[in-house]
């Protein structure tokens, strides 16, 4: 049985530099590698001219793959913490913020001649784990997508039933750089540590392979992908961050060439 | 001569409270004399709850006038100052903040069912007065609105030179509570000081009805209101706003029945 | 047995405001009922221009009870949640937040001539909730407090074992605007109720004169002062505040000069 | 006559990442080079995490040239924009900002055993030219130095005038990589750019060995260091930091050497 049954995207965070702080590689290094970007819009990371340029480069890229699209990557309003403290907030506070984050981006896209309209949204951070675990707030933030949008999130959480609930298309997760546990969860490390290129290689290849990963526990844990679409994430403030991107895309390029080419 | 060859209308800045803090008086005790909602986005007031509050607010006040008017008020990025305090940002700086704020907004506009689309632009405080006198500043500015969004700003300045030049209709601004130069520019006082009832009526009558000031020098100004549409702000945290907002909706709905009723 | 065998004095939060919005009764009208001054420091509140207004006023308060002492009032960094939305901070965070913030406050009580040193610390809203429960939190927020400074608390909590073990002078609060539950912890409401005025003097009075309060369930709940010293906290933002300070002071001076006088 | 009367030292600004983004080389690489650190106090940069570590890190360490002396570098309040964003604050605002800025980083300093009192302070960005040009201004942000700790300025400018004026000890800088204007006044990149390695010897050493620099203009201009004390700055943000800094170390230590050794 194939993992995906479409052909694998691979998605990253762009835009998560503040002011003149830098964060990641820059956004040209890693945008041909790309599918799927999704852009800080200001409250975990990000300000108006680094997002507005994001947009701008992703536009600009040329790729042998097609355009990139365009996704809003919103947050806590915490840039101290970069959106990985939680705080408590109300089910209309996340809807409002979420909203207005979203509303941001979507007025730089529109901006730009000829540009799509926005292709989907990925929580960051705390609001994607907290999401992933809290039908409640998942449905506060997922209130605030734009019709014709899609959510990125994890299959088998709230976020796939939430979207299946509220019938907003889903897009089932994979994760380049992040250890899972043992009920499909992921497992956040504050810091984040470094991996083994052959770590990296095999994590990714089971995953794309097989749709399954090795759990930090030991056990195999089988990640429930069904008819979904499937994109994978590689965080752009991962230690060795270009090394992880391109193995991940050579490994996705050969899935999707032997069973799609 | 007519001073205004429209009927007039009356603008208002809305949803300038932050958080716990509140800034004039509750929304539902102006919205019945007011036509265009000047909202707040954020920067220099405003957050995300309240924002979508006052959308809504607005959008669901029943007036025998019509519906509310919306428009986005951007500021600097200064809830400290309040937006009035100088910044030097440079004019990509003030292109991106801009869409930013805007956008945000119709963010809010866009969620609730059946609302028109954004009416109209109006920069707040120090953004304003340097948009009037700063062309590059305005044209930086204007470059963030949107296709078929007016802007507001004072007649004879930049913000009618620049609105010509990009094609942006404009609508002239009439000032309830504000004093003018004889040179047609506003005097803006650091501290808002308190009108008595006959000088806010003598102020707004000049302006209603002759198109014309008494400067703070003394000499009458008349401001080049042209065709232009025509709106009268009255600021919602002025001291005495409810009743400088009771006579000024008097004196303009006097002076739209003479002409045009 | 006395509530209090020391005489009971009166701490009201201070400064904050923040910018151009305002929080409360002046601070003028404020001072002549109060005793122990609470000094918002900037994240939940308060700015620097209005914490080195606060300082002066409180030193420049004539009064016959005696000079003002001046405390720190600390709180999350969440202007917009007014810090009351709780956040997860590590304890090094929050032993260098409050560090900041207290230093901060003290930058301006040194630059005063004459002025005395810190005279107490007291938490707000959220963190001095989560520090009245959970002693590894109060730990790192009372590991910064200076050598010299009091902190005001709930007795039986963890604020009253946290300062014994640290060997921190603690003084034991009661609340004439907030309601109590049977186990003696505080019933925080999001949006502040108003008071009848005899409410306020039975609920103030009971605290006063008996050490003990209604529980909002009904029962009668004994407050555990021992041999701490008392302050009485009147908010400054509660709906009715002068009254509930007017009432409290009254009921203060009384019980003071019948056992102390 | 020698370009400097007493040894001269080396100042680097420490501490200006801000959350999970850094800035410049890890204060660890940089210390061993170093006499005066200038601590950002996060508003321009800086969080209370990383003063609390920054101020560590310099105690901790050790320098065969004796401890690291502590000064403050307040900035304007104004993250996104480094506090290289001109923003009109007035005289009262300037003293303020800049008395909670240093109040916190001495709460940070006091915090640990044994530490040496507040050094020095050294205004950043913005805010040092600004007070270089502005007396009234320099004034304002002065007004906030507190007794015992010397300011850090540029000689023959309003800095050396009102520290006169205040009898503040006055400490004049150098400046290793950045380009002097004929009027002795610094020629300030928006972005900064990179020093050939012989360049920087060039610059540095004609400073260090004849208190003078080459204009951009082409003149050379003798800096009036008087018998001030001289401390050379050294940017952590400027690209190949370190190169600049060990060339820096290697000139002053030599220029020590053959006249005080």
């Amino acid at each position: 049985m194939p993992p995906s049954t479409h052909p694998i995207r691979i998605n990253v965070d762009l835009g998560e530099s503040y002011g003149n702080w830098a964060c990641g590689p820059p956004t040209a290094e890693l945008l041909p590698y790309i599918d799927h970007a999704n852009i800080a819009c200001g409250f975990h990371a990000g300000d108006p001219l680094i997002m507005q340029d994001t947009v701008r480069a992703c536009l600009d890229s040329p790729s042998k793959r097609g355009p990139i699209a365009l996704g809003a990557h919103p947050g806590l309003p915490d840039l101290q913490g970069f959106g990985r403290r939680y705080m408590a907030l109300s089910p209309a506070e996340l809807t409002a913020m979420t909203r207005y984050q979203i509303g941001a981006l979507q007025g730089f896209i529109s901006a730009e001649e000829g540009a799509p309209s926005l292709h989907h949204i990925k929580p960051h951070g705390t609001l994607y784990g907290l999401t992933s675990r809290d039908a409640e707030a998942c449905r506060a933030v997922y209130a605030a997508v734009p019709a014709g949008a899609r959510v990125f999130g994890l299959a088998g959480t709230a976020h796939e039933a939430v979207a299946r609930e509220l019938g907003i298309p889903f897009v089932a997760e994979l994760y380049a750089d992040v250890r899972w546990g043992r009920d499909g969860s992921l497992v956040i490390e504050r810091r984040k540590g470094s991996w083994e290129p052959h770590e990296t290689r095999q994590h990714v290849g089971a995953q794309v392979r097989e749709g399954a990963v090795t759990a930090v526990t030991g056990e195999r844990v089988e990640i429930p992908l069904g008819e979904h679409e499937v994109s994978l994430c590689v965080h752009s403030d991962s230690p060795g961050c270009m090394e992880i991107l391109k193995a991940a895309r050579e490994i996705v390029d050969e899935f999707n060439g032997a069973k799609f080419g």
